[in-house]
């Protein structure tokens, strides 16, 4: 069984932060060892590599990614080869997946085709979450199969109607499936029979540019929509989790929640932490770049959204992964924002992002693994192989450069999509070493992984839930 | 150096549950291993503890207790070496006492006479608050000091006017004083001028029973001052650690403190969870056991801590260990409950009821550990030496056996006290070692410590401000 | 002009408490004179009533009532005729009677059939609001109609699928209607489609009593659509009058709105301050005659009602009367709770049982003018005229025995049915005498009014806008 | 019995406007007529006064003003001469100033030196509230007598160490008899002793200008203030009535207060709601015009002040009239703000000011009369002979212009006081007539009154209470 020593670094969980040697056996951690101790002397391995000055941390866990996703009439331009990669070369070593039920067709037609489009391609692990279309008796039957069979976590949507939508009745009965066996209910929480009201409005008033994309999906529909989630899941006696906060007034919604003890979860997204209406009103359909649902905010929501993240009223931060290329996919929708395919590239550079928020002094480095990591991992029952690092967990290991700095651009990115949201942005902090179950993916920025190394990781039930 | 290797256990920490061995050098924590691994093969050690069946945890660290303190023309009956000793028995290594000024004299006096007292006694680890009893220019400019040398933390009090009470310019001067030097302001918080009114009139109309202890100190003149020392400490832009946090109006103001972002925390006792008034009602004189400040309260507010410990609104449970003997000490108060002295013995019982509150539901195993360790090291400087099990860690350790049974009663346990706050109560869970700095104290059940072991530490400042 | 002077009473309005004599000319109060003035013995009239010992209050506004009202395949008992008698013998001398726009059809149509069923029918006033079935292009044209003919208030139905509902680009759209035409969205604020996946649970299950009624329309679930149609109505822009609030949680949300100054209003009735969901489980299907939506709740809602109601976070106490006979009507249930038709008879005993509360301490003599007959006047654009007891005012005026004892029994009631819901309850209070417009329609306890004399009042917009 | 006759106006109560005639016999109203119905031709007065085009409402009721109050070594500039009369000349016709409880002397002895002060000199009418200096069981006692007597309510302060301030012991103590007796207390909420603090540090470190007046008295230490008085009031049983509340934050402790249904009200002042720290801050000393406790806030506490007027958060208006001359008292202050006397003219303005408030459209009409008239009259036991117009009561009545246009100006205004704090604001809205029991005291413009004319008021309890 080959062995590899990682000694000289810091290493940094959730929870520690220690100045102590890794040691991989076959693909797992098997020790962390104080390197100043005698027993350290006596630590061999097949290969050793030098993290000093590194961090050196758990693999991050992207608990939301759209890989070759249909939406609007066309596919995200990310398949599981080019988005893994992407990933990996981000310090990301586990996505967690969306397979979606067609409408009408049950939920293991859809897994199947999504396990087709991972088989072989991925270069870092993966798993999957379901998207449920069509919520009837069948559906609610094959739920429990797909926990036991390690899809664990189930996504509807109170937006997109006539596509995804999920009215109340067909999300209480689903979140009362999820109640009994185990599962986690998964929400897009945004009043979409409400939205395509204003939708029809501003479109038929010519106000057609992106930026009303952003002014159509109000923030109280999102707080609207998050609350009756909520209360649904009350009803139900489910856990909730709400993706892609972007409001603050949703926020809210989860924090009195959560002090009522509730299981109710909330993830949000770099997008939201950095980027705003702003962006969205870029000149010359430029705001199309950023068109994804719930919309980029007004800048002030960004400060809530980081007191939640300290205040672990949110507790993931997700990518929402779903590239449209400018041309060609995004310009669908040109003369006509409700067309503009919803997404962003985004997957690559999350770990970056939020150890930038670390060196801008919104979080601490522990919370940065915590958020990045070792919640993901936990929330969606991939524990403690993934998420941590600590005897007994996968090797998916990155040793990070917090000096390094960076620039982003779609010139230098290994996402698959014509645009950086981020274009020109300087970060500090870098990956520079990145393990997938002990095998280097990224070896001193240089990408060395392989289509097909990465493995199906089925997973068991939330680990938030006593 | 004298090697130990801790193998067979469930290693858990506030963070990670791992089956993994553990090994010990010079005192520390240096390697945690996977005992499945090739590597834990070649591990040797001179000693071999079989933890097989059992938790291998940190140990405690209780932040808050009593030794030897002047109270009400007496003496707590735990001097440093029996409260120790009885400390070890029940799985905590290291405590936080507090040193108190005496009313127009010096800290350094004060801090002087508490080293004094634990010298070459304690048979675990010890560091030291610090209770100011007379806020003046003097006393502002020794803080500065004592937080250099370690002392990071200052008591003070909004009751026992005449006593150890501080008015809102003495709390807001101490707390200024704080924010600049990283010191960490501590609470007792109930309007004791107020209570001093009702104390006064429930005396003179002959309601002078133990129960009316509990019934002068209100719940609402402790959820204001809770809410009090809350605005002074943003006025003064300092942190604020709230001890004994005993009412649920109390746990909302902090709650609500908290979902803003301020560094405020809260700390409750076992005793808040497992007693109620309906104890301190006991008939002869009997409620005498259970007076304590702030309280026991009506069994109600138990449910409102318990989720406070579960939402983080409360972090940190010690044991405010304060114990007088009925026979001697407490009947200084028949006929007038105020010259009840005011405390419990809890020091030995903590790990153990927190650990019942696993197996009742309450709380995870992790959250135990939290609770319990981890959390009261971080807030007091004492992480990571304290409060974890990682490499680098003192060798602070418990083995704990999660299945044992066992009965407190006054016959059995260690404290210098005539009587058990919890007699007859039946706990499932129980120590069965105890090392410290690597040192055995307990081994299976049998003292094997000595006074003077024990060593005083140094703190740093609270680690959850940055 | 014939002209009355009721002399000798106390009048009380919902500002004013006066021993002062009420002047009336062709039936419009043209003056309120102290009675021991010099002018007062100046004064001369055709009639004289005696009020020595009673109370003089402006008559009854009742802005609930469902006449002649098709539900569940059948018709509320009470037609315009018995109805209005039955509110005059209890001191309401205004209906505000809900108009139903019937699928498919026109609001002219539903409004011109509702004025068919009252044309000459009626024996004190009414008006119209309007029940919006179906929302389109076309009813919101009707709507500024309506508005400028006296029809200013438009209910949507949250509940009820397939039959009222509409769903919340339906209400969005009407919202936005009022917002701009100065009319006022009342809301059935329950989640319709959630409850009807619990209704065929039950029913499935053998849960066909009555009682489960109750159990499926959750207080979550009235909760939540009160929250959502106030974030509906803020992106609207609209007020909005939520009917009939049984729920504690429906009033918090009511309360958090009103503390933002948002124009949201909310009205309970007697049967939620006196009723619970102990009568709807009488047994022998006895229940049924207590299935009313949203529906009875645990008796310890009723404490939260009446705090608002003291509050000023409910404003308004109308019926919903909505009678059906227990058998004939009422037992189309049997079996399946679901089919019973939804709604209990109450116009007769409103401003009894509210005078009850004053009695009972909830509220105080002028809280229930204000309540029973100021509010609702002003909110449903009656003021003036109707609500109070002033110069100029509609001499609309109950003659009030404050001490009479009164025992309610459907033997001795004059609303159209076979039960009362409050069989056998012994009542302080009880009119005397009523005067519709100045003229006798109870005379001492008898009726004198006839068929006809009551007439359409058209109404202005909700005075609480401005 | 000499009768005047109002004729032509619009009659403005907190509850009604109607085109009505007011007839007034021997000092009271008699009668509110309809002045188009058959009786009105038959009325007959001595006098009759044209309204046409004005509005006929409710004299003002002043619940806060100082006259001739000693406070920093000086006295206020207005004594009951001056201050009545430029009353009047505001349309306020009653005022309740506050006796002064000298320290160590009895309230009795300060009682009777504030009846001296206003003794035959008043030209409106005048009652007292107490204030509390030296709460001991001898003042305890006296409180219950001046109840009877009709000094119904006790003013503590919060602030003023060493002045009039009370500790909390005091004030439960003050608040338990209030509790027994039926009195109101009544407070200054302010944390005095943390304040003083910050006053020292500020003077130490030079900062001297008034602006930092407001700096130090902090908004924090209001809400603190203002919640630890509900809670003693809580804790004691009594109801409590704020004075001159200005920050947002204590608003929010008010409105919680009242939204669980206790007894709590709160008063704010024109001060707060047209001016700021932006004239705190004038130069050359001129913002010690401004000076007063609680302070002037930044102009964001605004919106809040006239968002809790509207949802009755707040419920009434009085000035806090206290002035000091800029030239000879407030100068006293140069170089130290702590020497400034605190307080601001304003007595004159206030009906004024809040006419200006309906012109802006941020209350009503009614409302306007509410705050300004009815609910300080029944807040403090004077209704129904004042604060409102209906038979029975005071003719106390204003003849107000709501058309005309006036300047403030020191200049022309009647109070004794050589600044005005609304130099130069144009108001729309002017005092025509006034009637002080139906003698004329301003007679379209001019003044007609005398001193000594004004009569002592007792007063019944608060009307709030039931």
């Amino acid at each position: 069984m080959s062995t590899t020593l990682i000694t000289g670094g810091l290493v940094v969980t959730a929870a520690e932060e220690m100045q102590a040697d890794v040691l991989i056996e076959g693909g797992r951690v098997v020790a962390v060892v104080d390197r100043n101790a005698a027993v350290a002397q006596s630590l061999t391995a097949d290969r050793v590599l030098d993290a000093s000055g590194l961090y050196v941390i758990p693999g991050g866990v992207d608990a939301h990614t759209h890989m070759d996703f249909p939406f609007g009439g066309t596919f995200s331009s990310d398949d599981f080869a080019s988005g893994t990669r992407a990933a990996a070369w981000g310090g990301t070593t586990t996505i967690v997946d969306f397979a979606v039920q067609t409408k009408g067709h049950a939920l293991r037609e859809g897994l199947d085709t999504w396990h087709a489009k991972a088989d072989g391609q991925a270069c870092v692990d993966y798993a999957f979450h379901m998207i449920l279309s069509d919520v009837n008796e069948g559906t609610l039957r094959e739920m429990d199969g797909l926990v036991e069979e390690g899809v664990t976590s189930f996504k509807m949507f109170m937006a997109y109607p006539g596509v995804f939508y999920s009215d109340d009745g067909q999300i209480l009965r689903a979140m009362q499936r999820t109640a009994a066996n185990g599962g986690l209910a998964m929400m897009h929480a945004e009043n979409g029979i409400a939205i395509d009201v204003l939708v029809e409005q501003a479109l038929a008033a010519g106000r057609t540019d992106p930026r009303h994309h952003g002014e159509v999906r109000k923030v109280l529909l999102e707080a609207e929509a998050t609350h009756r989630a909520i209360q649904l899941a009350r009803v139900a006696g489910s856990p909730l989790y709400v993706v892609h906060v972007s409001a603050q007034e949703a926020v809210a919604e989860l924090a009195t929640a959560r002090g009522m003890d509730l299981p109710v979860f909330g993830e949000t997204c770099p997008q939201y932490l950095y980027l705003s209406t702003d962006e969205l009103a870029e000149p010359d359909f430029g705001g199309a770049k950023y068109v994804c649902s719930t919309p980029l905010r007004p800048a002030e929501h960004q400060a809530a959204l980081w007191r939640a993240l300290r205040t672990d009223d949110l507790q993931v931060v997700s990518t929402d992964h779903c590239p449209f290329c400018f041309t060609g996919q995004k310009d669908l929708g040109k003369g006509d924002f409700s067309k503009i395919p919803n997404g962003m590239p985004g997957v690559e550079h999350r770990m970056d992002l939020l150890h930038q928020a670390v060196v801008d002094g919104h979080i601490t480095r522990r919370r940065w693994i915590d958020i990045a990591c070792a919640t993901p991992a936990r929330m969606f029952g991939l524990y403690p192989k993934k998420g941590t690092l600590a005897p007994g967990a996968d090797a998916d290991i990155v040793l990070y450069d917090p000096h390094a700095e960076q620039t982003l651009s779609a010139q230098t990115h290994h996402m698959n999509v014509d645009y950086s949201a981020y274009e020109g942005k300087t970060l500090t902090g870098r990956v520079v070493t990145v393990l997938s179950r002990g095998e280097t993916v990224i070896d001193r920025r240089t990408y060395t992984g392989r289509a097909g190394s990465g493995q199906y990781v089925p997973r068991g039930i939330c680990q938030f839930l006593n």
